[in-house]
């Protein structure tokens, strides 16, 4: 087991990170002192429920606290404003009060789902996160918690620290495999951003990764939000540094948007992204093969880097105009400099975005 | 022209009080350095934008700023989520950015609203408050900013301090006599809860106050807010102290909610509630004259202070059970020890509150 500090003042949270921490979640509350007196919300979908909820529960119950649960169904549609009014209704006929603690059991969409409860609720009630993704590692550490509008995601929401992070390596065996590439593009994408070593062991490490190799597992997902706490400790409000984040996410937002949400997967769309932020760079003057090795890396993981030829270019397009990094009419992106290293470049020109959607239309999907 | 500053660290912001105001908002946003890139969303209600909207949206474009604008239904009824999604669609639709101001242009409603829109859009925005009555001298102080949930009031919100407030009194001439009154039943709290002699100069000044004459009401607004100012100051997060701004409250809202939030304005039902307090107070062995003066003083308002025969009693005391301040399966009240002056009680049972509905209704209303 590994214990990550978050440093954010008197904000800072522990990420736990190891096998079997599930079932100690009573404990962990305990340890925290959290109240006995109040019930504990957990927020989870009908994917994790039938797997972990009872687990939680039962730790929670035999260490003295009241459990109250909400399931609701997988998948982005869930970060809605009336899922999150149907999980306000069961806090509220729970008896939730101020020193209740919401739990996010789940992966990225119940965490900015419970995390939005948690952080509105009675304006702010305390937050644990129990992640089961791979892709959750990134979404636990930072604290924005959101729900989409219809008209854009992340789009309602806050800054809101999780009082700990309870990591337990064991829920990830049961990911499915395309959710399991999906989460790790994310740990590629901290390599990308940060650290070349990193992005080299992620590419050095692949096959074990994907066999969800536990002792490698924990290196690669307590390193991945490390970096993310790096750069969130230097940013909370995200007001500068903390955008080098996004890498992928402008174009990987929209395209997830015009999917409803269904297409694609998260990670997925960031690394069709990050494929595009490369080849942005490429044409404004770097070296082919920053787009070369990043292809590479994505592609060794499974993950897709070409654009899927039925997208129609205005629809994308469209869809990054709703986008929070479009700032005052400018197109804020994160563009690479070389593997481990990105530039936050304010002056990308919508036509340069639309070349690198129609080349990448041109490419072929390396497997 | 009267300003005076909230002391919340780097969160500290100022009101100003004084006449003419709305015509300067250009002015004050320059003063305050808003970005003139970004577009501002005014939100007001359809009482409201007839009076003033014009004045404010011409004052801001005239010093170079472009604004939307969302004019919602008066009433308690759009501290809806519904309504809520609305504004974000106007905001969204409005291309406003993380940098973008959010403008409440009238009631304690449209305040709350607004400011949960500025609490959450992206996370966050600037927000700024004009507060077009008199009860929202009280909610533009203390940053807290909520919607409702049909099952209770102010559910779900935030604590989102704003940049500053402008505060035209010359808008408070338009309001009807009833809101007026209303307005006037949480300055006179203000007066019960901390301070003597103010609430001596609130019985003393009644007239003038009704009369809506200028200077009284900005010392009366102003000697308001500088006392809910002192008392935020000390407790931003509502941990302690900040509950004696609730005197009057936990009865108030359980009144308002069953009234389906149309039957009592918000000043009215705390009228009632303090009345309930004092009397608990009463039965609990203070004088009885405790009870009488706070009567008095509050009738002399035209503020109602009896149970209306055909409420419910099991009704009351079941909203109730919602309501924030039922902390740990106890309900907390706040009790008056003598006018000025105001306790925090965790041990009133519910037949106390019981018996004081009952008494109430009993009473005769005084005119």
């Amino acid at each position: 087991m590994r214990t990550l500090q978050v440093d954010l003042g008197e904000r800072s949270y522990p990420i736990y990170i190891g096998g079997g921490l599930l079932a100690k979640a009573g404990s962990y509350f305990e340890d925290h002192q959290l109240s006995k007196k109040s019930p504990v919300l957990i927020v989870t979908d009908d994917h994790v429920a039938p797997l972990y909820l009872k687990q939680v529960e039962e730790s929670l119950e035999n260490s003295g606290y009241r459990t109250v649960s909400k399931v609701v169904k997988a998948g982005e549609k869930s970060k809605s404003l009336g899922v999150f009014e149907a999980v306000m209704t069961t806090a509220i006929e729970g008896g939730l009060d101020r020193r209740s603690v919401v739990v996010a059991l789940g992966g990225g969409v119940v965490g900015d789902l419970a995390g939005f409860v948690a952080a509105s609720y009675m304006r702010g009630v305390t937050f644990v996160q129990m992640p089961t993704t791979i892709l959750a590692h990134d979404s636990s550490v930072g604290g924005k918690v959101a729900v989409n509008h219809h008209l854009a995601k992340n789009m309602i929401g806050a800054f809101h620290q999780p009082e700990m992070v309870l990591y337990d390596v064991e829920t990830l065996q049961s990911l499915p495999e395309r959710e399991v590439r999906a989460g790790l593009a994310e740990m590629v994408k901290h390599g990308l951003i940060w650290d070349a070593e990193f992005a080299d062991w992620c590419r050095d490490h692949t096959s074990k990764l994907l066999a969800l190799d536990a002792d490698t597992l924990v290196y690669g997902l307590t390193k991945g939000c490390s970096i993310k706490a790096q750069v969130v400790s230097d940013d909370e409000r995200e007001l500068g540094l903390r955008a080098i984040l996004n890498l992928g996410h402008t174009l990987g937002h929209a395209l997830e948007a015009i999917g409803g949400y269904g297409e694609f997967l998260h990670g997925e769309a960031i690394s069709i992204g990050m494929a595009a932020a490369a080849l942005i760079a490429v044409n404004r003057g770097a070296d082919r093969s920053l787009y070369e090795e990043t292809v590479a890396l994505l592609s060794g993981f499974g993950l897709p880097t070409v654009m899927p030829k039925h997208l129609d270019e205005e629809q994308i397009i469209g869809a990054m105009m709703h986008d929070k990094k479009f700032k005052e009419q400018k197109l804020v992106f994160i563009l690479p400099l070389s593997i481990g290293k990105v530039e936050i470049v304010s002056d990308v020109t919508v036509e340069e975005v639309r070349r690198a959607i129609r080349d990448l239309k041109e490419e072929e999907q390396h497997v």
